[in-house]
């Protein structure tokens, strides 16, 4: 949607998941990440993450005096799509325990079935590039099943992490049952608010990929070269 | 701050109070309003209501291209501030009872004694435009007293009403109890991201006030001119 936008991505590797984390520590993390972008020029954030939303959104907006896009599961528009009226809501243990999906299900909800299902395991799928392969296939199987049995026809993925699990996910489902995630409600309302300031670049140039990590930068490149697909080098992050 | 800007101001006085409304109810009056605003060529929205933000903010962020400013309570720079250790903040019973500021003081609370405390009938007051009367004076200190006398040294208004009781509230903390709003926050982050768009009016022309309301709009007219201590005239939004 931007792809004469410059991006930088920031994984904050040495502290994933922030699942686990206390709220204490996920906004001084976001702070942290945020301060680092921030001072490499950078004109718009995407907090990419549900657990970092919930948690820092706010704080960062009082801080940093430029727009922050954040995001939520997509549970509206799957309660919109769904034919059974029986969704699933995949997401990780922190998002599905926490109170912000159960008042987004509450908000949206109304004759629809949800189901909200945590994923203890995939986050560490992606993490490793573990995408493909049986591991990847039989977690999703055992979490998926289940549920299509149910009469789920559309399926929310509630973690950033998970449309990388999209080609494993789609062989299971079939074309019968959606999957939702929020990539694309992010993209849009980034190109919005770029283009309500004109800050938005759309000539020629061809954006350019850069990706941090607070972690160790050689098993970096290798999960995002084979994440997307294409030769990578990422760069540490000492933060 | 932003002195050369005009100010649209929507009160949705037939739905008043939010409180006690669903989720649902406040959603779509959320976007209603947001609607009516838009319509008007608006270039930025603030939803200055600490119920309506908790619940239809990212929900409006989704709809409409433009960049919206939330708020929420001002618990962490009350916590930044406090000596004694122990803090008060005030707001209204759905505030005090919804999850959003538990997560806030869970967050930012640290060593420091945070009560919460409801303030049923001081919207009301507002509303009214009793904000210097008996009744306004007695309903403050009924709330107010125990809580000096308890040591609390800072007070965080939770409820955009409430500033309007501030002439009150002053005379009965006196000057060694700090009061925090979060309407200086709210202006700054509008200001920087108007600044961000160079979007920001900044030279000679004097920003107008216009006023509209989904009840009456003869009581509007007073009670705003009653509230901002200027004669002002209120108009009928039919939404």
């Amino acid at each position: 949607m931007l792809p004469a936008e410059d991006l930088v991505y920031v994984a904050d590797s040495a502290y994933c998941p922030y699942g686990i984390r206390t709220p204490q520590e996920i906004l001084e993390r976001s702070i942290a990440m945020s301060e680092a972008l921030f001072s490499m020029g950078v004109k718009l954030t995407v907090v990419a993450c549900n657990t970092a939303c919930s948690v820092a959104l706010e704080e960062l907006r009082t801080r940093f005096p430029l727009p922050i896009v954040g995001l939520e599961p997509a549970v509206k528009p799957a309660i919109g799509q769904t034919k059974s009226g029986k969704i699933a809501v995949i997401a990780t243990p922190a998002t599905v325990s926490g109170s912000r999906l159960k008042k987004l299900v509450q908000l949206h909800g109304g004759e629809v079935e949800v189901r909200l299902v945590a994923a203890p395991g995939w986050v560490d799928l992606v993490e490793s590039g573990e995408i493909r392969g049986k591991a990847a296939r039989e977690a999703v199987e055992t979490l998926i099943s289940p549920l299509l049995a149910e009469g789920v026809d559309t399926l929310v993925l509630g973690c950033t992490h998970y449309p990388f699990l999209r080609g494993v996910i789609d062989e299971i489902t079939g074309s019968s049952v959606r999957v939702i995630d929020s990539g694309e409600a992010i993209a849009r309302r980034t190109r919005d608010l770029l283009d309500w300031g004109a800050m938005r670049r759309n000539h020629g140039h061809k954006g350019a990929l850069r990706i941090l990590t607070t972690g160790d930068a050689a098993a970096m490149s290798d999960i995002c070269s084979r994440l997307l697909g294409v030769q990578l080098k990422a760069e540490h992050l000492p933060v």
